[in-house]
């Protein structure tokens, strides 16, 4: 399989096939792939909504089936592990009140930094290097004041033309503080005319059209809207060679596909806990800055920042301020975290991690390519294309399927749902479906194609 | 009583005593108070740590009974009915997953607009001005970057010498990315000499000798560390009068004192919910932005840090990126909130309103007069002094006690949790006493002054 130049589905799911010994023509083929599926336990470790509930017609209320959830790219599942540990946030927050800093199980004044170690293994850097704190936003914030010094020589970020709005708000928000004009400052990287995905090859032209003028470069890991995983190791390392800084938004990637920022030497990274990380919704964001950048800080020099919680806990409470940064990611603190939003990541992490990034990717890589081969094999005149690329190494779990002929995006979210299955809806008129592979079964994918051949058809 | 030119603790404790018909020396003086407090049902809508969970030593291992809790203005205790509350929020999650943004008795979408109408009765606003967002250092650095806009004759922030470590690091680190130098540019309020609080009058003083040259105010409304209420009404007119912007960090005033934001004409107010409004250790924090300031934006000329939860909700998931920002403090928002911490907040402040901020003020008034008087009638040879001001207009619930003589205030505190009293203590020697009146009786104020009598001589 790795001697493919290009590997497509097919390919990944024949060889798995052939590796299980299960026959592709199998009427149970689904049910055996689940048989063999060593994460397939994980599924019970979550709550799933029922039909009735999140149904929109009259039919459908009595049905207390799961549905189908192929939205963990937006909103994950809640782990039922996160009720318990919220009780025992709540049951040291009133057995112990403000004494609760330094007592209990967990104690508030390092309940951040009691997870840097599961979320190092989740984004593939050392426990300093990241530290849940804020939100996704404001994380790209924090990050762009610090590591964005435009000069009239370099003064430039390049960003996706189709990236999430927040951040081309938050680019030219940034330009302009810093006095630039984004019309001049901010390079879209645009796809090719009538494409949806952008290839490294274009990216690197872009890149080096600009060359020395850029100072950031500031790319979505997987797409949110195609789903497109971009190949970070090579763009961080070209867009350095021009001597640039490389931040990632892992908002779609992070608990989604392997990551290894400490090794492919990426300056910064922020992400949110709460789609593939399942951590609950505006739950703690996560933010990771390379250690070559944090090893000596100079209040005088450093532009980040600062609050007291980036402070070393020795300073922290005392009279004089003298602001030494704490090591790593932790001194990018501005407050003190919630502690109830750390506690909810913490035990979703603890789901992620044990399940293992490597396992997760490897199911998803087989699942999304069994979704994408049944996709294919629809029959009949039903007008939609998978704008995802084809190649499994460049995206995740999510397919984007844009919606053609007449049928409205809008409306098939909503006979979806009907028919018991969650996925959700883009402008323009397209359909994200995202088998995440912590609580999606292959059964699952099959049901969901079923139903869709079905909706597509009323 | 409004005829004193100073009120002293006594007035106020002899007037109402007299209205209540108590005669100051009954020994159920305290019990008559507390029988005659209108708030007194609140106390059972909290969780109190029982003594045996926080004391130090191994004679009170069993003691079961609950502490009395003096350290409000650091941690609020856990109001009963968070718990419930965040099972609410479990429960949609569980049954709606992503769905929950639209669906539910609180649907996300709209969970922290759900809070502006309780925040804006806690700080004196039209709700349209503040929106629960972020955390308080976070929410500092979003106002400073918006506000904050120096000119080579008009560069200076003045702040409290003394001022919560945070606002310090904050405040240098904005005049530095500004391009400025904090030795030159940050004006820092000094006491006199031997005093630990500053009168309006030396504020106005060191103000108007500053004059043009202030850019920006940025005060504590009532001081961490000696409990001083500064008048807030006051300081706005006059450092306005001289073109400076004036923002309050609100986070030991929010909760505990009458606020009048927006007839005060501040400019933008920033705090935590954590203290005096009892949600939960890091709990989401609060904004106001006063509305003549927002009444247009041009995302050209406006310096507001952008994010898409600051957008319109009608742009906020098209594809199109058009930033109109929503009316008032909720354009300044980046992220999508937190919905476990809008929850918890949404519960605490239910209480705070339903007791009102003006019944809980004047409570709070008697109550901490009270203990002031107490104190000031202790006898013998027990050296600490009241650096909190005298007069109680110009405090809050909190009285900062210095210890002196060779008594450790770190050693007090150990003996006061030991004998079931929680209060915290703060370099120099100073200990924070601070009866929360949602929460504290009168009878708790009298126990802790004979616990702490009896600390004393030990
Ligand atoms: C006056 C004051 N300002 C700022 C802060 C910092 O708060 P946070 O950690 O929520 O940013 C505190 C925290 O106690 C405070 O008391
Ligand atoms: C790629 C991407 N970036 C940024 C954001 C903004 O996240 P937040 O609201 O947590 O700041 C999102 C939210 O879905 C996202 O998908």
């Amino acid at each position: 399989i790795n001697e493919a130049k290009e590997i497509s589905s097919s390919d990944i799911y024949r060889y798995e096939a052939n590796r299980l010994g299960i026959k592709i023509e199998d009427e149970d083929f689904a049910q055996k792939l689940d048989n063999q599926d060593t994460l397939k336990s994980f599924k019970e470790k979550f709550h799933f909504p029922m039909v009735k509930d999140v149904c929109k017609c009259d039919e459908q209320k009595k049905n207390e089936s799961p549905v189908i959830y192929m939205t963990g790219n937006s909103l994950g599942l809640q782990p039922k592990a996160i009720r318990s540990e919220l009780e025992g946030y709540l049951n040291d927050w009133q057995r112990y009140a403000v004494e609760g800093h330094h007592k209990g199980e967990h104690p508030w004044i390092s309940i951040d930094e009691e997870i840097q170690e599961s979320l190092a293994q989740v984004v593939g850097a050392k426990p300093s290097e990241v530290c849940p704190m804020n939100t996704l936003s404001v994380n790209l914030h924090v990050m762009m004041s610090n590591f964005y010094k435009p000069t009239q020589q370099r003064h430039k970020i390049v960003i996706e033309a189709g990236a999430f709005p927040s951040d081309l708000y938050i680019a030219e928000s940034q330009i302009r503080h810093n006095g630039f004009n984004p019309d001049t400052s901010l390079i879209k990287l645009e796809p090719l005319a009538n494409e949806f995905t952008i290839s490294t090859d274009r990216i690197k032209s872009i890149l080096s059209e600009h060359g020395e003028s850029i100072a950031m470069v500031m790319i979505g890991g997987v797409q949110f809207f195609t789903g497109q995983l971009f190949d970070m190791k090579e763009i961080t390392a070209f867009a350095q060679s021009l001597g640039a800084v490389v931040g990632w938004d892992l908002a779609h990637a992070a608990g989604n596909v392997e990551l290894q920022l400490h090794d492919w030497n990426v300056d910064f990274a922020c992400w949110c806990s709460y789609k593939y990380l399942n951590s609950g919704p505006g739950c703690i964001g996560g933010l990771f800055v390379h250690e070559r950048h944090t090893r000596e800080f100079d209040s005088h020099t450093d532009k980040r920042l600062l609050g007291w919680f980036g402070n070393k806990l020795a300073n922290r409470f005392k009279k004089e301020t003298i602001f030494e940064a704490e090591e790593g990611a932790l001194g990018f603190r501005c407050s003190n975290p919630s502690v109830a939003d750390c506690t909810s990541l913490r035990a979703s992490l603890a789901i992620t991690n044990g399940a293992s990034i490597a396992a997760l990717r490897a199911k998803s890589l087989l699942l999304t390519s069994y979704l994408e081969t049944l996709l294919l094999s629809i029959k009949g005149d039903h007008s939609f294309s998978i704008i995802t690329p084809r190649d499994p190494t460049q995206r995740g779990a999510q397919l984007s399927l844009h919606i053609g002929g007449k049928v409205s995006a809008a409306k098939l979210k909503v006979s979806l749902l009907n028919a018991g299955v969650v996925c959700d809806v883009r402008d323009p008129n397209v359909i994200r479906v995202s088998p995440a592979p912590l609580y999606t079964s292959f059964t699952d994918v099959k049901n969901f194609v079923n139903i869709l051949i079905k909706s597509l058809s009323e």
